[in-house]
């Protein structure tokens, strides 16, 4: 908490034996990106208190609902505490102001000024904390000519050059079917708090600051050298299916079962390998495939020669043979593939998280895996204001009558 | 530095201002997803030793080259200082333990086992400098049936469930046009760095630990509740093009001078206004498209509705349209688009990195925005043993002939 040196952490967290224990997180932001960052810290030990409107965080009507609650907070809302707290009420307000003293990390991600106009403006909480670190998320960043434009996911998605280079050669550009956005700035939230929080370690005075990230600049920043690519070399990447514009093969084929494998030869010695284990050692001879750049130059005539291989193999002895044969090859999976896989099961890629009303429920596990201090998944998104006695009478220390007060008069 | 308290940093590092200043990394992975972490590192501040074998690292040599040196290298090697050492060579071994002695965070990408085959497996590390968080990053994970599986990130997106879902209803998978794995994989390991770093500082020992990173899970995290979706109500996710499972519309539409716009619209409000702004607001009174269920199930007729409409108006006149009204929309922008965009260019999206060779280059810049200490980029990858003379000389303190004695032995 504030002030103190994290040398002991009287404090509720749901995984405690992780990373991040000692780390107070106010998670006020809704779908999907800023509480996927809350999310990574409570998985690492963090105690993360969600704070929602008495409506409830969007994302618990989002579709696809178990017993009346989305799988988005089902998700997204595990690990944390589930408070609720009306920040148009000035006692709601003031909760809220009170529960920031005790916090390091303050998650936000309405339209720039609107936290402002709620009286929460980053000065106003740094007044009362100036060790908070404010992470502020928004679709286009807090300034700029789009800062007020309204954002999903799919905006950033087509903005950020992916969906124009995705797809078949010919066919329309593709939205991915991931929100890869939203994953993106979920995960680089995480890394830019804990940034902060390392400086904030070595200022003598202990203050936090404000953290501008956009959808886009996350998603974008994630590729590679694209624009680097474009100013040095004038390459514009275009839409090519699943081949790679520098190397071949790289490309997914349809097996005799109907199933796909995708392979990948990055590098001159596996593809010799992958050559050799489908019988066809003497492409290594051939001029036509034996450099990467003749590869990727005779492309079509030698998807043509794999394609009619793996029409007579079916998918699982296709990987097997060339995983076995030190090539690369991995199957194209579905969900339920990847529940059934080995290596999956074997590094428990997935929780079962409790909840209250269903049972547990299966998702993605916490990771990745620390030697001495493990993340860990102890429940799903819990019932709204689940934790409202927790925090506001055990943490906070109102009393059991101040707070049906506060619930009568819709300030929580 | 390693039992320092950080609270002063006698270090050069390419960002001094940046977060992370005082923290010091060394950077022994290759392509691409660990150098991706230990840029992150740098961008904000930290001081990050590239360490190569002498014959350099291999995205020196990847394909898109500028100059004889690879466009993944410009901006992978950025704001990293570059020295070689032969890790094979005894003497290359104990020079690269006395520079484990300085670091906090070491980053590296063998396949498991290799480390320790080169006499620096994770508790040798630990006797030298106790401190170190170890970061392993991997295909599949250190255990495992496929821990030994030569991996690309290819392979991680194969079987991810992405690559399943990715493309047209009809057409086949399709693998995602930019290495989304292995930045994934880059911005977790830059959390999970930071995540062990707050461990050891509440850790009265001072203790590092072992961070154990695969590309599969990196990506896989990233998405939302496909799991969930699955294990409480069975979907499967299937290849739908451009549009989402569950609302509607949210697609890209061709417009009339041939470029493409995406729409999406996951709250009804957005809807209505989106009809209103398309000249029909006799849609929101239609029953087939006044909820986001119905619109869901007529989605064909209202995709018809709309295609009409956006082939009869030039795509920046729809952008301006939808988003001047409260609606969203984005272009689909490639390269050249985004470095064009006003937002992008208030926000500073591409850096001017300085090259000893081929005068400055243009890449993404360093994001989110903190207020009080702002990343940024310095320089881009830097010619191979560049800073030889100052690791090994200036810092670790080796008189000049050492150092020409180690070079010509092939230490370094």
């Amino acid at each position: 908490m504030t002030n103190s040196t994290h040398t002991e952490h009287n404090l509720p967290a749901a995984v405690p034996g992780g990373p991040l224990a000692g780390l107070v997180v106010i998670d006020m932001a809704t779908m999907m990106a800023g509480p996927h960052t809350a999310m990574m810290l409570a998985d690492f030990g963090a105690t993360v208190i969600k704070v929602e409107s008495p409506a409830g965080d969007t994302s618990r009507a989002s579709p696809n609902k178990v017993n009346g609650t989305s799988v988005y907070w089902r998700l997204l809302g595990r690990n944390k505490f589930a408070v609720t707290i009306n920040l148009k009420h000035p006692k709601g307000r003031d909760l809220m102001l009170r529960l920031i003293e005790k916090a390091d990390v303050l998650i936000e991600n309405m339209r720039p000024g609107k936290l402002e106009a709620l009286g929460l403006a980053p000065a106003t909480l740094h007044e009362r904390n100036r060790g908070l670190v404010i992470l502020r998320v928004t679709g286009w960043g807090q300034t700029g000519p789009y800062a007020n434009r309204p954002t999903f996911g799919t905006q950033a998605e087509a903005m950020s050059g992916f969906t124009y280079a995705n797809g078949q050669p010919g066919g329309p550009p593709t939205l991915p079917p991931q929100t890869i956005a939203d994953g993106a700035a979920g995960y680089l939230g995480a890394f830019s708090c804990m940034a902060a929080l390392w400086r904030r370690a070595q200022d003598p005075l202990h203050r936090g600051q404000v953290i501008d990230l956009s959808l886009f600049e996350a998603l974008f920043c994630m590729f590679g050298p694209s624009i680097t690519a474009y100013d040095q070399l004038g390459i514009v990447p275009e839409r090519r299916g699943s081949r790679a514009p520098v190397s071949a093969p790289r490309n997914i084929y349809q097996c005799r079962d109907g199933k796909w494998v995708a392979i990948s030869c990055a590098a001159d010695q596996i593809a010799k390998r992958f050559f050799a284990l489908i019988g066809r050692p003497d492409l290594n001879e051939d001029a036509r495939f034996s450099s990467g750049d003749a590869r990727a130059r005779h492309v079509e005539e030698l998807d043509v020669i794999i394609a009619a291989w793996m029409s007579k193999h079916d998918a699982a002895d296709v990987v097997t043979l060339l995983t076995d044969g030190g090539a690369t090859a991995a199957p194209v999976y579905t969900i339920p593939d990847i529940l059934a896989d080995p290596q999956f099961i074997s590094r428990d890629l997935i929780a079962q998280a409790p909840s209250e009303d269903v049972g547990p429920i299966r998702m993605q596990n916490a990771f990745p895996k620390f030697s001495e201090s493990a993340g860990g998944v102890s429940w799903s998104g819990r019932p709204l204001g689940a934790d409202n006695h927790l925090w506001f009478v055990e943490m906070l220390g109102l009393d059991p009558e101040q707070l049906a007060a506060l619930h009568a008069e819709g300030a929580i």
